[in-house]
């Protein structure tokens, strides 16, 4: 059972409240407080929640002078471990700092939740605790992929939410990925893109095509442009700013292009070590090689998003440092200051509304000619 | 139509003979005769047969000494673009150089086709030329992928051929794989992964389910090992030699690890620009950064291979340069010279007998039961 604590939820005019998950991380609590209090010294409007057990995390919260004050500790005793079930998780969950971080989103008591744990259980009780916006059929979880854009970053989504994906799910994608970036990248007029493969024939797949027109459609709607499809190269490239696809294709895209950028950066570190010469070069050029490296460093844009539901949700990389769920932090307080969700849920339901009458209308075509 | 030339073609007891689409690449057919000249320098064993322009090649080739003697060209005054449809192509291709490239395999005057063309054209135009091997239901197109493993490459397969895959298709992509690393990178008992998403719930999909049992039940026939599913993280990683998909999912996974190896390549360079000292750096790591640009360089592994037909169809970057046609050519020689195509027709076939036995085999027990 989730024990609230006596501590006062921290609260006040302009302060946003983060919960935030302690545990199942593979580096322990004592990283995510680490990675708070660097969120919290950044951001003066910034408090927590924090869930997990209770005794370590006063602790932990106690050696940091910055998050005196700032922090309210919710205990719970278990944890998701990272091969836990979904299904398991949702049967006898309860008990975790996962389902109670969830719970802080549900009663209204944080804006954001953040989470460096299991994937698949953090989007299986996400799902029962704060349930689907209305019109949306089926959640989707949004990254940010370094690119070439002046924003330096696309979106893509979904990346692993659920590998299947019609027509109009693809459009909710679209809808709710144009949100995250307008909120998120402070995109004005987010470009989206749909993912597919580059020849001919192939643009022939059907929830595809379909989906193609829908998004074209909703085009005022969703406060986005749309440049049509796109391919693979298009994801870090500058066609377009947000990338929609299933998410069996978009989980494939992401571990495909963390893989590769990790080879590439394990082999120039091999290449810079492999002479005198090149190790001395390496050390003059310690500089460019670390702003290349803050440049695309997953830690900086650690967190995948979890939209369509009742409230956002962070997962940060079960691998994250301090850095990592800093970052995460940091793109929750963004997207709980903008306030999107509010937003996002009122387009979606628009969006699905006008999607339905078209096919009514389509439908009414079909059967008069 | 084709016009064959008086020259004779060139044989002798152990050369290979490769032939080669001198059109439709972005850079000319000056290019393609350098990228050969390169191969035939350091190859004494290997001779061409040219398509294209007869009098512009023979000028070309004239130029360069290390041909004389060992190519013959055959005149087709029509290119295929690059925005040529695959269907008109199928109809009216007749003339083009392509189309006689691919007949110089038909006609068994040489073991493999090279052509810089337009991908999904020449797939249409092998399958009517050259036809299926008896037993394949969709042929693959093969890639290699820089890779940890200590033979440098993977094998990925199919990036684009098909856009469906069902899990009969799964396994002869798994049959051709590994006759292509076998033979393409010399591993004797290649490891098979099947390319899936990462979360338990995920890996239900039905296809990939019935593949995984098929492929887990042919190692001996393909003679090779099968671990089972792997993640977009292994495509460059070494937990498998060959990473087998549909031809969606891999035509996205290929063309996002380019984009991102790309990026990351325009981002150094930046970054070394960046400063007079990181400037200077670079001049110094110079050779460590050549070094690392010679193993990721995708003109290095140059080439897709079409697998599955009565013949091998290299297909080389649209954009190759010279060093690129000469890397496609090189992989052409080898599979050549190893006689591949006759072992993996009669693996494929003795596989998909196999499978058929086990589906029928399955179908009575299921209505046994």
């Amino acid at each position: 059972m989730v024990s609230l604590k006596d501590h006062s939820t921290p609260t006040g005019p302009d302060r946003i409240v983060i919960s935030v998950d302690a545990m199942g991380g593979d580096n322990g609590p004592a990283t995510v407080v680490a990675g708070i209090a660097d969120s919290a010294a950044k951001n003066p409007g910034l408090d927590f929640i924090l869930h997990g057990p209770e005794a370590e995390l006063q602790r932990l919260v106690a050696r940091k002078r910055i998050l005196e004050g700032r922090v309210a500790i919710r205990g719970a005793a278990d944890v998701v471990n990272m091969r836990d079930k979904p299904s398991q998780v949702m049967r006898n969950g309860k008990g975790t700092s996962m389902w109670s971080a969830l719970d802080s989103v549900r009663d209204r008591e944080a804006k954001v939740c953040v989470s460096c744990g299991n994937t698949g259980a953090l989007m299986a009780l996400s799902m029962i605790r704060l349930r689907k916006l209305p019109g949306v059929n089926r959640p989707a979880i949004a990254v940010l992929w370094p690119s070439r854009n002046p924003q330096r970053f696309n979106v893509m989504l979904d990346v692993g939410a659920d590998i299947r994906a019609d027509a109009e799910d693809l459009l909710q994608y679209a809808m709710m990925g144009a949100s995250y970036a307008r909120n998120g990248l402070d995109l004005t007029r987010p470009r989206i893109g749909l993912l597919n493969v580059g020849t001919e024939e192939h643009k022939g797949r059907a929830e595809l095509r379909a989906a193609h027109d829908l998004i074209a459609a909703q085009t005022e709607t969703g406060n986005f442009d749309f440049v049509g499809f796109v391919e693979g190269g298009d994801i870090p490239g500058d066609r377009c700013d947000v990338i929609v696809t299933d998410g069996f294709t978009g989980n494939v895209a992401l571990k495909t292009g963390e893989g590769t950028a990790q080879l590439i950066g394990d082999l120039l570190k091999e290449a810079f070590a492999y002479t005198p010469l090149s190790r001395l070069a390496s050390v003059l050029a310690l500089t460019s090689l670390k702003r290349l490296k803050k440049r695309i460093d997953p830690r900086r844009v650690n967190g995948g998003v979890f939209l369509g539901l009742n409230g956002t949700v962070v997962k940060s990389h079960g691998s994250a440092d301090a850095t990592g769920v800093s970052a995460a932090v940091k793109l929750a307080f963004e997207l709980a200051r903008s306030g999107f969700d509010d937003r996002l849920a009122a387009r979606v339901a628009s969006a699905a509304a006008q999607a339905q009458d078209a096919a009514e209308a389509g439908g009414k075509d079909t059967q008069a000619t």
